[in-house]
């Protein structure tokens, strides 16, 4: 902030939420910007991209720097078709884009890290400076992310920028346990982790369905553990690496004492019942739990930490802690005597001596603890970070404590929620009652990617592009929360990430010709403009899937926050807007029919597509929506007011059309409830 | 072959040729086989595919076996959507797919390896026999492309196969050198050509470009000569188990003495001129050369070959040969001094005394020699295999001579030909005159994917699905030659190439949207339908590419045999077939309407993606010849013969649109010059 100039930055970041999108003016050249930056003041004018663009290297230089610059100009290569030189400007200040960083920052990245960069772009050169290389990555990226075009070619408009984090902690957790997901899946996604901003990747490595890391000291963890699935030590150092290169931290968690059945399979003496164990298939709570009696126990996870504690650099380890059943505590004689030795009333108590064990090896071995809500207990040391997906509220509770805590709750992208509905959950909202000192106690948030019914086909689909806008919320300053424009960006975040390798548009078109057998899969794709995945609880519910459960119908491929849920939502406020219209109204007549017609053409297809007939009940519902649709509307034209019994009649309707259809649920229902309710209202046309 | 009841086998292998494809019946359970079995007969009824699936082993079982049955699970059960039994029925006899093979097969898989197998399925259980695990690999790909679905879900129809390849070497070579291919690559098209019964990888790994594999005796090969882009041993190791896990050899090539400008960039000493050298940029032939008068250039082979050897279990290693340019031996006094003291005349003679060399280097470390054309020379020994870009001439010229040969003429995906002139290239054409004996060293034939326009992002649809169709030429008999039952069986086999691995149609979609940014890229995907990359001849001739061109534009997206070239032509033979009428007709004039509007289309989409206007020159000689093609619909309707001046501008026009535009051609070139010529007949309507 510096005065008078950047009046206009503050107008403009007001403007991200005020600012029509189609007005052109700023608002283009930050329409690809996610997350928004904390400051941006744009200026008319461009800087070209043309053969002549070269870069310059002002200050501090290093290997992970120059891999950066390199990485962002093949982008920009294929971007823009344009070749540029690989070598260095030797006289930096001559360059298209100087780079000035003033160190390579920390050796391990912490949550100290300095993350901050300007941006500044004048007609002749811009230029990124930052104090250390991951600052570097992350203007990077922004500077990526600003490239226009127009007839005339290739360029980044005038800009001004100053960006930090509001957060240090963003997170994304990867679950490989439910499901396997091999090297590839997890680089191309740090790489779209990369490209807006988070910086810690939460890799749960430990589940009662799998052991992924290959331990050397204890071999038949991965070898009876894991199908096979897991990582080896090289490939683990090789994930760390890239992530590393990206600015991103890796924090493995290996769940304890509970989630453990895949540690058992391999050693069951170190379980609360004698087993034997399997790998478990389905998903729930399961059982099997460490003895946390026994001092063979701590020896075998000192040993175990110890050894892997090298591999995971980080100076934090999960140790989850979650979900811990007692039942296998509750059934043994042993386990019950001990705690009456201890005076330990409740297994939460047995479970807070477990963990204090746990913390002091993981002491031992350079390491500060995270874990789940349940871990949160006074006799814990301060610097344990509390990850919460219980909410806000046990986040809170934490701070007030003295803790480090992380938010999940909100950010389970299995609960297959909006955009809008993740981007709405804040850390710290206002008004959330913390002290300067105890708001400063929570670092950030994690989203979640559990492994029920993901698989390497279609996990990029259920992280992007919703991921994008948690990423915003994480690392934007809170004002910047309006939701239509994020959607407006998003949509261009949808691409920038798929240049950036993560596969959730190609994923899903893939699947469907599988599905159909055909290369003509329009009508699918427009099913999927409709039509959403069930929340694992409701699917899980209405079928339940286990490990081995083939994932490739239409629920696995579905979209959560389907774009004709929006699109349709639009078209309604068009309809119902200031700006009445026959315009409004023939766009959804239009929109009714092909959902008709929709209907025959899945009809069509499942002649040779079996599987196609999971859409079924859902085009029937749609077929039913239409129908009421456009009743509606002649009753909005005839500017009539609908009798209440039709009223009631299509509520119910709308209600039905909520629920789950098979496996799959409906889009557009709110769109429809609210036209549905306007022509029961007095008519405003 | 086995008395009548083969008859309908027999009919029915005529039939591939004959039977109308919509006809149903006997033709629906061939639809997806590619490359067509040896000998199929079809019976009607069928075995249901659904939860009861079971697998049993009846004979002999190892861990590759079982790993190909897990794999063709896998894949069913993303077809069918059904979770099946992972473990095999003890009493095999019980189970619905019995796997019998008689033994493992050899240890290195040879030019002699048994790949038949017989697969006989009845209404109760499929039973799949082979010799060898490489035969029942073979059967297990034909199994999966015989699953068909209806309304009742999926089943096999009842069907007697006995299969064998038709040659023993049937290759694609990978050029990883002009540009980098990383090992998953590698991997995904290992399991495409599994998919099409191909069995040799030729991985070509040093080049003028790039040296790609790591050395560890000599490690500045990789360190100075690959930007970094080099595979390490451990890699190697892991593409030849994953290829052996497929029935396919991997076939070495290091290319000398000359294409060996890499190696000079370490080694300047081996060279036949002092250096320094640096990585080739540029595509062509270039000086870089072994000097083979010198002691220790043998030496250092037989170092770098003897700790190589190891890592490349299979019989032959490529030894390049090709394009000696004889400059740096043609001026360096030395080596003129060399040949006259030997009695050499010409370099030819120099180089077969260097291929002898080699040769004895070779079998001293167990290897047979693979080269290409210009190897041949009588001082060789018979057992050096000849790879022939040259044509079937010199490849019969070999034969006579004793050698072996396998053809590679005629199956250039660079030159951009359709699979149709692919598909017509026979190894062993019919009157080739060679005596049995002779024909017996024709081994087969190798498909080659040069590196100069291929990037991780566009080999696939550069590969697929052109490449099954010259896996079939090389498996099937002679017989299945018929181009329009091969386009259609080539259609589904593209979805199985999907299935399997390929990305053939998904990079190209993603491509297209980062071109263009946006996701809405159908204007582009109809372009795709009609313009055509050039041949690399033609697009170096048009603007020269190098290693450092980003190969992101329209010229790299567009796919060989563009499905417009066929379907156009079917609505031209339609029209002027026996069965003249308006239906064909307005399906033309809807074309040359969709041409147009796709103009206009594109035009616009430029607005925001300069790069979209790449298709300019394409597009303005389309429109073009969509007027054309109305006024000979117009004249054809009249049933009135088209002037002689119209005709002859019109032709010229069509000349004219054949030649490159751009870098794009037009796909339907062929089919308007009929319908124009048609025009200038005697009208046929």
């Amino acid at each position: 902030m510096r005065g008078v100039g950047w009046l206009a930055f503050v107008l403009l970041i007001g403007g991200v939420n005020s600012l029509p999108a189609q007005e052109g003016g700023p608002s283009v050249p930050l329409a690809r910007l996610m997350p928004m930056p904390a400051a941006v003041k744009v200026e008319s004018g461009r800087l070209g991209l043309d053969k002549s663009f070269r870069v310059g290297i002002a200050n501090y230089r290093d290997a992970r720097l120059e891999r950066a610059i390199r990485r962002m100009l093949v982008r920009l290569e294929a971007q823009t078709g344009t070749a540029f030189a690989r070598d260095y400007l030797k006289d930096a200040a001559q360059a298209t884009l100087v780079v000035e960083v003033r160190g390579a920052g920390e050796a391990v990245q912490s949550i100290a890290e300095d993350e901050s960069y300007s941006l500044k772009i004048n007609s002749r050169q811009a230029v990124l400076e930052a104090n250390t290389v991951v600052g570097a990555l992350r203007g990077l990226e922004t500077l990526l992310q600003l490239v226009e075009s127009d007839p005339d070619g290739y360029y980044i408009s005038l800009a001004d920028i100053e960006d930090k984090p509001r957060f240090a902690w963003r997170g994304l957790l990867i679950d490989v346990c439910r499901h396997w997901e091999p090297v590839e899946v997890i680089k191309r996604n740090l790489d779209a982790m990369a490209a807006v901003k988070l910086n810690v990747l939460h890799w749960h490595l430990s589940e009662d369905q799998g052991f992924r890391v290959e331990s050397k000291s204890f071999p038949k963890l991965q070898e009876l553990g894991s199908d096979g699935h897991y990582y080896t030590q090289e490939q683990v150092r090789e994930v760390v690496a890239y992530a590393r290169d990206r600015g991103i931290r890796v924090v493995p968690e290996f769940d304890m004492p509970g989630h453990a059945t895949s540690w058992m399979v391999a050693y069951p003496q170190y379980a609360s019942a004698p087993g034997p164990y399997e790998i478990i298939r389905e998903f729930g709570v399961f059982p099997a739990t460490f003895d946390p009696t026994r001092e063979a126990t701590f020896k075998f996870i000192d040993r175990f930490i110890g050894k892997m504690a090298k591999l995971f650099p980080d100076a934090y380890w999960h140790i989850g802690g979650d979900e811990v059943m007692g039942k296998q505590w509750n059934e043994n004689p042993k386990i019950q005597e001990f705690k009456k030795r201890r005076g330990f009333k409740t297994n939460e108590e047995l479970q807070a001596y477990f963990n204090q064990r746990l913390n002091r090896i993981l002491r031992k071995h350079g390491k500060k603890m995270v874990g789940w809500d349940e871990i949160l207990h006074p006799d814990l040391p301060k610097d344990v970070v509390v990850q919460s997906w219980r909410g806000q509220e046990s986040l809170g509770k934490g701070a007030k404590q003295g803790y480090y805590g992380i938010l999940s709750a909100g950010y389970y992208l299995d609960g297959m929620q909006t955009s809008a509905a993740m981007y709405a959950v804040d850390p710290l909202p206002a008004g959330n009652g913390l002290s300067p000192e105890e708001a400063a106690r929570v670092l950030g948030g994690e989203i979640c990617m559990w492994g029920e019914l993901i698989t390497p086909e279609n996990i990029d689909s259920r992280l992007w592009p919703r991921t994008a806008a948690i990423a915003e919320r994480l690392w934007s300053p809170r004002e910047v929360n309006n939701v239509g424009e994020m959607y407006r960006r998003l949509d261009a975040t949808s691409l920038f990430l798929e240049q950036a390798g993560a596969k959730h548009i190609a994923g899903p078109d893939r699947m469907l010709r599988q599905l159909a057998e055909t290369d003509d899969i329009e009508p699918l794709r427009e099913l999927l403009r409709l039509v959403e995945p069930l929340s694992l609880g409701q699917r899980q519910s209405a079928s339940r899937a286990n490990q081995l459960t083939p994932l490739t119908e239409l629920a696995d491929i579905a979209l959560p926050d389907a774009p004709g849920r929006h699109e349709v939502m639009q078209m309604v406020d068009e309809l119902l807007g200031d700006a009445p219209g026959n315009a409004a109204r023939a766009k959804l007549e239009t929109e009714f029919r092909r959902w008709r017609e929709l209907r025959e053409q899945l009809d069509a297809m499942a002649k040779d597509a079996p599987r196609v007939r999971a859409a079924d009940a859902a085009m029937v519902a749609l077929v039913d929506l239409a129908a009421a649709g456009d009743e509606a509307l002649a009753y909005l034209a005839r500017g009539e007011k609908a009798p209440k019994e039709w009223l009631d009649a299509k509520l119910a309707l709308v209600q039905q059309a909520g629920r789950p259809k098979g496996l799959l649920r409906l889009a557009v229902v709110p769109a429809m409830r609210r036209l549905i309710e306007a022509a029961g209202e007095m008519s405003r046309l």
